[in-house]
């Protein structure tokens, strides 16, 4: 079990990454940036700079594994896992859906997960072992048991290709709001608190790096959701993984079979 | 012109729909509730019945479109229309994305619309010959005058078949950001009140209702941006319309061009 006063320090990071992020939210004064000098990569490399001082100061033996720097001691015992800005694209067109994501892993295993939206003030936590909050609030995931009711929910098709492709569409066929196509697009990290929250019941995705992921671990698990990767395996703490959430075990188990029957 | 009584009045209606908005949002108890009774089934009504109650004592020659209740007096001199929550995938799944739609429509003209996103407190404001809004402050579109540099969003791949997803695959093949597939999906109404801000340069659908679209229109146009339909008239006030919408002149024939090279 983590003591409290790492979990204050991981909560004073995010505190730092909402801060950051605020300067920078819709400030485009009319021009079109370049990439590199865009607000949001100016946000991504400022919170991922601040937070990794933080810890170099307060935590030396600490490793990181960071989106913008790349890796610090990463093989040692505790290690935190940075994504400045998870949803870039909703920070670019000026939706309040986008998040900083925090993880502390520790001898392999995540045990403590941030969601963190700084617009709206909105904070997930997962602590494994122990529980998930929103905002302070105790949450769980909503008790959705069959496919056939499922609220899913994807970054975006065109992260989808081939095999996965076929995956994908054949999920979406069997979910429950087919008048939309059977998914809602878009949320990224936002999507995975909201399934821990209970408003969405399943999320799948092709791709995900591990510090677009790390996070939603504890934050689903200690929900009462299940998150694995396609074949039902632990996920690993490494890139592309396929990875599937969701909000019970019973569909979980069911969207495993219809995944591993194509 | 439009009088300081009746733009008081329009923001009156909108702080009805955000009060009832807000009572609805998130509610979910963990059981999954049938359409008819959803947390946003129930929303949507009573916003509309709030809204044309009022209007019908306030205003008893005004005509009233609305979603949810149909048409009443609708060739009347002054005509307004509702979509009472616009987004409402965005509002199921727990996303502030969403929005009341409120237009006021003038001898066939829409003189003034309201798009308010009720949980983060956010409404943009369009009058007609006066200009746009974003909670009291003047907005301006971006000056986006290349297809290349334009950031595209559309509510879903889904809406668009045939002849039509042919058009919107080669549009999406020319915007700025291909990494993500050229296009950020969802936001609905949102989008257009991000538009109009100046984060979104282009926006393209192909089949929306009346309601759908109606308070865009001076929104967008008051704001520096070109509303029309695919072929680049001005948008009728009627359905099934496939709609764009630019963030300059300039823009928008380049992509009426190459929607009609097809």
């Amino acid at each position: 079990m983590l003591n409290q006063e790492i979990i204050n320090f991981a909560n004073h990071l995010a505190d730092i990454a909402s801060e950051i992020s605020k300067k920078y939210y819709r400030i485009e004064n009319g021009e079109i940036a370049k990439d590199d000098d865009s607000p949001v990569t100016k946000a991504d490399r400022e919170i991922e700079e601040k937070i990794r001082q933080e810890i170099f100061k307060n935590y030396p033996t600490h490793g990181i594994i960071g989106e913008e720097y790349g890796n610090h001691q990463e093989n040692a015992e505790y290690v935190w896992i940075i994504d400045p800005i998870d949803g870039t694209s909703s920070f670019i067109v000026g939706r309040p859906i986008f998040g900083n994501l925090i993880s502390l892993v520790v001898r392999g295993k995540v045990l403590l997960g941030i969601i963190n939206q700084p617009i709206n003030s909105e904070r997930w936590i997962g602590i494994e072992g122990s529980g998930s909050w929103f905002n302070g609030s105790k949450i769980k995931t909503r008790n959705c048991q069959k496919i056939s009711e499922a609220v899913l929910s994807s970054s975006s098709p065109f992260f989808f290709k081939d095999f996965n492709k076929e995956v994908f569409e054949k999920i979406c066929a069997l979910t429950k709001y087919q008048k939309i196509g059977g998914v809602v697009y878009g949320g990224d990290c936002y999507a995975y608190g909201c399934l821990a929250s209970g408003f969405v019941d399943l999320i799948i995705e092709p791709g995900l790096k591990v510090y677009d992921f790390a996070s939603h671990i504890p934050i689903i698990k200690n929900a009462g959701g299940v998150i694995t990767d396609w074949e039902g395996n632990e996920l690993k703490l490494e890139s592309n993984v396929r990875l599937v959430a969701s909000a019970t075990p019973k569909l979980h188990e069911e969207v495993l079979k219809i995944i591993n029957s194509i």
